[in-house]
């Protein structure tokens, strides 16, 4: 097999993490701004972005939620009245507390110090308690629930380490968060939105993922109950890749969230709390991106097909550039993934070559480039970004389809690619997940720090809590793992708990983790 | 004519002001938040602005835009080298100056003062100076031009006064950005958004607009030229509903925004910006409101037909309940304004006359009923909230066509009230333009206290600088009065300027304002 020359300069295999900032660069998708742990999404970026969202809100929105905007700004009292919370999350936090700018008289601008706020002003980093105060507001009785609602925003968390994507101090989100009668109806709504969640990932976003519940030390602060999804990436860490949370009734408590039940009493309401985030974008990177860059599932792709034509500055040009359009404009009249197809006829200066390899960077599903050959033989040159590669010559490997077949097959074409990638994936994750480990000492040689990418372990634990749970989460961090989540779907377990000898109750994973 | 019990305790005649905030209340649109000057967006304002969002969102893309992020906080050594532009609208603006809350040892939070920013961070007022870095960074040759971007995100200004959708600290928008090689080509971007904007308030918001230049004095700081589209509200106020602006390269100069041009030489970019904003709620309020509520265009309402079933909890409701079902599925098979038709079935608890008057108030475009006498008769009682009453009778003018015919002209239907509440508010606003007015004492008499919703006047003007257009301000100002633009359609002036006598050169627009 003849050496093939990639095109990003690191490798997966030679170092994960600057591969990673290698990928982001190459396929254009965002760039440190100059502003402390924020980033500018670039156009490619931002627009696998707006793919998600337009997805994921469909989702939302079928499952009977109402999107809202709340305030960006949230007063100190609403974190005060949750202090058990602050211990949690909300420490760092970007304060405001001036609404003036004045110049100090040498050219520098300085906060006016006769425009302090009353009240210092709290950056969201997340609403709950601003939308529990308007739930409170807005529900009256049982008639007025459930309350189903969702908002897309931005908020902000101070990071001290930040990393495109995975972690950012801005970033940007949907929150979901309803109210419910009974406990049994907003733990339904939880899995519900769980399931929602992993839809999402697995059919749109070609990312397989486990969704199984958090152990205690792993809920959101204030939680009854925290489950994830939780996805591998190709270095075998673990992306936390969305939550769903069971409030119990202390939020609706803070925020004085009541009804009038049907006998007329009044009781809290039950809720919950729901969020993906542009985070995800991290784990789409790291799932499907290969030595070449990125590669996008064909649902998400702001373009599935890029149309280059390959033009020498000669007469042929115009007929060449009239074949193309004539192909884009068959493929734009075709479906797929039950929407119609998005095909880009790039007619940027830039020699052919070049622009093919940006868009392999960038990871368009497929790539279609036309010369005055392939325009003779009625013919076009097609790439597939999932299958660059001939293994036999090296190079890449180009298929020269009919034009109008080429068109009519495109719908077809995009669908294998999308499953082919979520196959690939999950195969991939399946055979790094190791479910036969059952002491400590073979756990510790699997994640040894000679171990290469180590994947997960399921494992069956005793499920402790208090000090014993914390001895358990000792013995975790003394091998640089965590606890990601108990799958709905592991089996029983029987003998004892790996980390307390004790009978065990489930099966967890634990995992390196991003 | 009957007497008519209107869905408002206020009308627009007796307080347009209150009338406002009544139809905002009303419609479940909008509430104050808590948080000084920020509103919270409810589910039935938040669906237009998503309507909105889509609409305007396909007209910049196909114009060539990509979306991208760019960061919340702004750091101010941006503003501190823009300080021309600071004195305009820049000074009053929300200051981050820590990261970190602790408590304060007696249950109160309070900023940390060792977690004090070194440079306190502006929450972005708009973006041109954390883009324009960008810009700097991206294009480096002619061949990056034109770089058109466009962002969808919140902005923050600290207001004193606040006013639903028309004045909030925090509001949503929409900014664009783009640079270019040329003057000319720039100038030419900045009205080809402007007619963008036009378009998009005409034909998808049913909003009659003037388009035109904004005289010096009403140009956005450091604009070369500021364009605007205007409305009319039916108290004759002018609401300015989105802005353009060719900036020249001053903005370029600012953030070192240069390019290689053909030639070879290091040239500065001609860059423009331009806005809409969810203030254009506001206008729609004032615009298509009346003394029932909101009247919501066919085109931008989350519902667009409203079936209401008459149940009486008897046996008889479970048929009415199917055959609000087939109904429901042949109007969502329709098609209206180019999209699949939006119809909800409404089957929330509660009286069916009182969730009439709902909708009403929410101004969904079709509300139609249907009791046990429409089933047997295969009918439907179809109200057009455009034409709400009937003057005879004093009562809703329900009309009751065949299902199956109300399914099939629903598409027509709707067209329809999207065309006649434009055609409505134009008739309004073209006969509450005054162009005949050429002296001041006669200006003064049409804007003097007594005059109820004076409209607009547009005189010509001699358009003076400096020193002589400071002199007509305060001619403005004593009665009151802004000037709005100078209408691109506006005929060609002769004779004197109103305001200085000297020979008028164009025909400029004036009015109150919002």
């Amino acid at each position: 097999m003849p050496a093939i020359r990639h095109a990003l300069a690191t490798s997966r295999e030679s170092d994960f993490a600057a591969w990673y900032q290698e990928v982001i660069h190459a396929a254009d998708m965002a760039e440190e701004s100059g502003v402390r742990g924020c980033m500018v999404i670039k156009p490619w970026g931002y627009g696998i972005w707006e793919r998600m969202q337009r997805l994921l809100d469909a989702r939302i929105k079928v499952t009977g939620h109402d999107n809202c905007y709340f305030p960006l700004f949230i007063p100190l009292a609403n974190f005060e009245r949750e202090a058990a919370h602050v211990e949690g999350f909300a420490k760092e936090m970007a304060v405001v507390t001036h609404h003036r700018l004045i110049t100090d008289g040498e050219g520098k601008l300085i906060p006016d110090p006769a425009a302090k706020l009353e009240e210092p002003l709290v950056v969201r980093p997340t609403s709950e308690t601003i939308i529990g105060d308007a739930m409170s507001r807005w529900i009256q009785s049982w008639r007025d629930l459930p309350l189903k609602l969702n908002q897309w925003c931005n908020v902000v968390r101070w990071e001290m380490r930040t990393r495109m994507f995975l972690r950012t101090s801005e970033f940007l989100w949907q929150e979901g968060h309803t109210a419910h009668e009974t406990q049994g109806e907003a733990q339904e709504h939880t899995l519900r939105m769980l399931e929602v969640y992993r839809t999402f990932a697995e059919a749109d976003l070609s990312l397989p993922v486990i969704a199984g519940e958090k152990p205690e030390n792993e809920r959101f602060p204030g939680a009854v109950e925290t489950w994830s999804i939780e996805a591998m990436m190709q270095d075998g860490k673990a992306l936390q890749a969305g939550t769903s949370h069971y409030l119990g009734t202390s939020f609706a408590e803070a925020a004085n969230i009541r009804f009038q039940d049907r006998e007329g009493q009044q009781r809290l309401c039950h809720t919950t709390s729901w969020g993906v985030s542009t985070r995800m974008i991290g784990g789409i990177i790291m799932t499907h991106g290969d030595d070449d860059g990125l590669r996008v599932p064909p649902a998400i792709a702001p373009w599935q097909v890029v149309i280059l034509p390959m033009l020498r500055d000669n007469e042929q040009d115009a007929s060449i550039l009239k074949y193309c359009e004539e192909l884009q404009s068959l493929i734009a009249g075709q479906s797929a993934l039950h929407e119609p197809v998005r095909v880009l006829l790039d007619t940027k200066a830039g020699k052919a070559a070049a622009k093919r390899w940006d868009w392999v960077r960038k990871g368009a599903p497929v790539i279609i480039e036309v010369g005055a050959r392939d325009m003779e033989a009625r013919t076009v040159s097609r790439l597939r970004r999932d299958r660059l590669w001939n293994s036999e010559t090296g190079k890449p490997a180009f298929e020269t389809p009919n034009r109008q077949e080429c068109a009519k097959e495109i719908g077809v074409l995009l669908e294998e690619i999308q499953a082919a990638l979520f196959l690939q994936a999950r195969e991939r994750r399946d055979a790094a997940i190791r479910r036969d480990i059952d002491d400590l000492d073979a756990l510790a040689e699997f994640f040894s720090d000679d171990a290469k990418y180590p994947g997960w372990v399921e494992v069956q634990w005793s499920r402790p809590t208090g000090a014993a749970l914390d001895a358990v989460i000792e013995q975790l961090k003394a091998l640089k793992i965590t606890f990601r989540n108990v799958p709905r779907d592991a089996g029983t377990s029987e003998g004892a708990c790996i980390f307390t000898g004790e009978p065990a109750v489930e099966r967890i994973l634990v995992a390196r983790t991003y």
